[in-house]
C-alpha cells in the first residue's frame, strides 16, 4: 500500500479503491459509483447531521431536481455564478423543450418560489427545511472522488426569518450545530470568511469551514451564508407583519457534502487504512474467531455479537474459513473498522474477549459479561484519540505566514495579517500561488498586513483542493 | 372535504394537499415537492423495504444519475423502450456535450457495465444489490401525484446468477418479500404476467403486482422481471465456471415505487382523510390534552409520551393552545394518525388514558402504566383492520368477466379466461375500452378464451392508472 505521508493522492485513491468505499470506472468522468462500504459510511454521516438540525427544528423536505431556466434567473448574480457550469437538460424523448431546464447545482432557485407561496405571515416564520439530495457541477477540472466531482451528495439547509437578526441568530445557530457535528466525526477546522469575491453567488457573506488535509493543501469541509434580503426581494418572499405591514423575510443556509468523508478518510486513516470514527464506522466492531483445538471460538464468537448487538453495537464476525486471523486482521484494519476483539481457545476457556483498538495500544482482557461496557469505552478512547491526532495534524498544518517567502515555500495553511483588500490578495495569490481563504472570523488580533502594510486582521492562506 | 366514493379523484387530489404530503405547484408539470409530513412516510416504506431486502442479502448501493446514449443503447431493445420518454442533457455549461446523456429511466443500463467489471467467477455470484434513487419520465400523459409523474422514487434491486434456475428461485424470493412487504402495508394485490408485449424493455418476462384503487381502477405497485442472458449477452457479464469455462450471468430485477403511497392513500383512506398503516404512519399516536380546571393535563400528557417513547412508538402531544380539542382531534384524523389518546381531568385524576382507534369503534380506557402495551394491541388491531376491509375491497373489486358485455359496462378489475393471443387481446381492447393485464399467475383454472372460445387460462382485465 502507498505510504500517506510520502504521497498522500495516491494513498488516498488507493484506499478508496481496496476499502470498497466507490468505484471510480463509471463511464462518466467524476461520477462515481457508492458502494455499499462507502454509502454505509456515508448514511451515518447523514443520520448524524439529521439527528442536529431536527433537534434544532429543520423539518426535511425533497425538492426536484430540474430548475428551468426562468426559475434560476432571477436572482442575477446566483445564474451568474452557475450558468457556466451546470448540466443543461434540452430534450424530452425527441422533441426539445420550450424552456431548458437545469440539474440543480444547489436548490435557491427550486426553493424559493416555493417559499414565496408558503410564507404569509409572521406566524409561518421561522421557516426552516433541509434537503439531502444529489446536485451537479459540471466541472472541467481535475476530478477526485468525494473532493471534486460532478454529481455531489450534498446536505442544505434553507431558512426564512423576520428580519435580519433572527437570520443572524441563525447563523449563531448553525455554528453550534457544526460544532457538534465536526465534533462526532473527530474534524477540526477554522472558519474562514471568505471574500466578497469568493463568497457564494448571491450571499451577503460566507463563512467556510475549512480544514487541512495530509500534504498541507486546506479543504473546505462547510459554509453556512448569510443572504438577508438578496432572494426574498427578487423570490417576492414577502409576510404580513403583526403591525399589518409586509416585510421581506431574510434569508440563511448550511452546506455539507461528501467531502466530510473524504476529509475523514484523509485525516484519519494511516499507512495501514482507513480509520472509522466509532459514529460513522459501518462496522464498529469486527470479531475474529481464532481456531483452537477443543474450543467452539465460532459458537462463542456469536454469543460475544449477541451481547454487542443487544447493547446497540454495529458488530460483524469474521467467520470465513479460508482466511487465516492474520489475514483477517489486516483485512479490517485496512477498512478502518474502530475495534477488533479477537476470541481463541483460551478466551473461550476463560470467559473473556481480547480487544484490540484500531489506533494502536496493547489488547485489553475483560470478562464476556462485561463486554458492552468494555467496548463502549474502548469505542471511546478511539474518538479521543482521533480527535486529538486530527487537533494535533492540524495544529502543525497552521503555520504563521510572517513573511512572503515563507507562505510561498510551505506546504502547509497559513494565517497571516491582511488588510482585506482584493487588490493584496491578488498580489499575494500572485507571489506564493497560495489562495487567500478569507480572513480568520474568530480571531481578533490585528497586525500589518503582509503586503501593504496597513493594518490588517487575521487571515488564512493556502492550496486549497 | 371531497366524497371518496363519489368522486375519487378530486377525494385524493385534496387529501394529498390538505395533509401536507406533497406540493405540486412547482413550476415543472409533473414534478412535486415532497413536504415534511409525505416524505416522511415515503421514508417508512423504504425503510421497511430496506429491511427485508438486507435480511435477503442485498445490499445497498447508489449509481450516477446520468446515463450515456452509449450506454443506453447496448441492449436493443431496452434502449427503444426507453429513449423516446427520457430527458436528454446534451449541454455541460455553455458547451455541448460530446456525447449526449439520459436521466436514468431505470439503471440497467448504469450498471451492467459495472457488473461486467465485478462479476469474474462463480464465487462473486450471485450478485445482489438495489438502490432507493430518483428515476425520470418525460410523461406526456396526464400526471397524478405519487402515481404518474415525471420524477418518480424509486426501488430497483437488481441480482445476478450463476445460471436461469438460479435466477428463477430468485423471483420466488422476490414474491416472498413482497408478500412480506405488502402485508406490512396492508395491501391487497394479485399477480399478472403482462403479456409479451406490455413486459419490461429486454425482459424474458415480467409479474406485476396490481392492486385495485377505489372506483375500480387498477394500479400497478410493483414488478419483477426475469432478464435470464438478455442483457448478461450485451453487457458481456460473463464468469469463470468451476470447470473452468466461462458462462454468462442470469439476471433479475425488482422494482417497486412511491405508487406504494399511492396505494396507501387511495385504499386505506375514507370521508375523513388519510389512514397510515401503524408501520408507515409518521405519527402513530397523537395524545391530545382536554383542559380540565385544577387538572395538569398537559404535564400528564408529557408523562404518557414519555411511556410511549421509551418503548419506541412514534408520539407526539397536541400542545397547541389556539386549537380546540375537537378540532385537534379532526384535524389528526384528516391526517391519518392510526391512534388518539385522550388526557383530560379524569384521566388524570383516575391515572389512565382514553384511546381512540383512528378505524373507529368505542373509547379504550386503560391505567396509565399500560399505556405501551394497550397501544401496541390497539395498533395491532389498526392493522388487521385496514387489512380486512382492503382485501374486503379488493374482493369486491375482481369481478368474474363472463361476456363482453360486463366488461365494457363494469367499473371494476374483471378476471376471464383469455387464449393468451395478441388478436384476441386487441380484440377485447377495442370492445370493452379496458386493458389486458396479463395471466393470473397463480391462478390454474382453464375455460374458454372469451373472444375466440379456443382453450384459456385466467387473466385480468382492466382501466390501469
Amino acid at each position: 500500500m502507498e505510504n500517506k505521508k510520502s504521497d498522500f493522492s495516491s494513498w488516498y485513491n488507493e484506499i478508496i479503491d481496496i476499502s470498497g468505499l466507490s468505484d471510480k470506472r463509471y463511464p462518466i468522468k467524476g461520477m462515481n459509483v457508492w458502494l455499499p462500504y462507502g454509502l454505509k459510511a456515508m448514511k451515518s454521516i447523514d443520520n448524524i447531521i439529521r439527528e442536529h438540525v431536527d433537534n434544532s427544528g429543520f423539518q426535511e423536505v425533497q425538492f426536484p431536481v430540474l430548475i428551468t431556466r426562468d426559475q434560476l434567473s432571477i436572482e442575477f448574480e446566483h445564474v451568474k455564478g452557475f450558468e457556466n457550469e451546470v448540466y443543461w437538460v434540452t430534450r424530452g424523448g425527441m422533441e426539445p423543450l420550450d424552456v431548458e431546464m437545469a440539474l440543480r447545482p444547489t436548490s435557491e432557485a427550486a426553493m424559493y418560489g416555493m417559499f414565496q407561496l408558503w410564507v404569509r405571515a409572521h406566524t409561518d416564520l421561522p421557516l426552516k427545511i433541509y434537503q439531502i439530495v444529489s446536485v451537479y457541477r459540471y466541472e472541467t477540472k481535475h476530478t477526485r472522488t468525494f473532493i471534486r466531482i460532478r454529481e455531489i451528495h450534498f446536505f442544505e439547509a434553507h431558512t426564512a426569518h423576520t428580519d435580519y437578526a433572527s437570520a443572524e441568530r441563525q447563523m449563531e445557530e448553525y455554528r453550534r450545530i457544526w460544532n457538534e457535528i465536526s465534533s462526532e466525526l473527530c474534524l477540526p477546522f477554522i472558519v474562514d470568511q471568505r471574500p466578497d469575491w469568493d463568497k457564494f453567488p448571491g450571499a451577503m457573506y460566507t463563512l467556510a469551514f475549512d480544514t487541512a488535509m495530509p500534504g498541507g493543501r486546506s479543504l473546505q469541509i462547510g459554509t453556512i451564508h448569510q443572504y438577508g434580503e438578496n432572494f426574498s426581494k427578487n423570490y417576492g418572499i414577502e409576510y404580513l407583519k403583526e403591525d399589518g405591514t409586509h416585510s421581506f423575510v431574510s434569508q440563511t443556509t448550511f452546506g455539507l457534502s461528501e467531502r466530510l468523508l473524504a476529509a475523514i478518510i484523509g485525516i484519519h486513516g494511516d499507512d495501514t487504512g482507513l480509520i472509522f470514527p466509532p459514529s460513522i464506522a459501518p462496522v464498529q466492531v469486527i470479531i475474529v474467531p481464532i481456531p483452537s483445538e477443543g474450543a467452539d471460538t465460532d459458537g462463542y464468537a456469536v454469543r460475544v455479537k449477541e451481547y454487542l448487538s443487544a447493547a446497540g453495537f454495529r458488530a460483524q464476525i469474521d467467520s470465513r474459513d479460508n482466511y487465516t486471523p492474520g489475514f483477517k486482521f489486516n483485512e479490517w484494519e485496512m477498512k478502518g473498522v474502530p475495534l477488533r476483539i479477537e476470541v481463541g481457545g483460551r478466551e473461550v476457556h476463560d470467559s473473556t474477549v481480547t480487544l484490540r483498538l484500531r489506533t494502536g495500544g496493547s489488547r485489553i482482557k475483560c470478562n464476556l459479561t462485561d463486554v458492552a461496557s468494555e467496548v463502549s469505552k474502548a469505542l471511546s478512547s478511539v474518538k479521543e484519540i482521533l480527535r486529538k491526532r486530527a487537533s494535533d495534524h492540524f495544529e502543525k498544518s497552521m503555520v504563521d505566514g510572517d513573511t512572503i517567502e515563507k507562505i510561498k515555500n510551505g506546504e502547509s495553511m497559513f494565517r497571516f495579517y491582511w488588510c482585506g483588500s482584493r487588490e493584496c490578495s491578488d498580489h499575494l495569490e500572485a507571489d506564493t500561488g497560495k489562495t487567500v481563504l478569507g480572513m480568520q472570523r474568530e480571531m481578533n488580533s490585528t497586525g500589518r498586513c503582509i503586503i501593504c502594510g496597513k493594518e490588517g486582521k487575521l487571515a488564512t492562506a493556502s492550496t486549497p483542493y
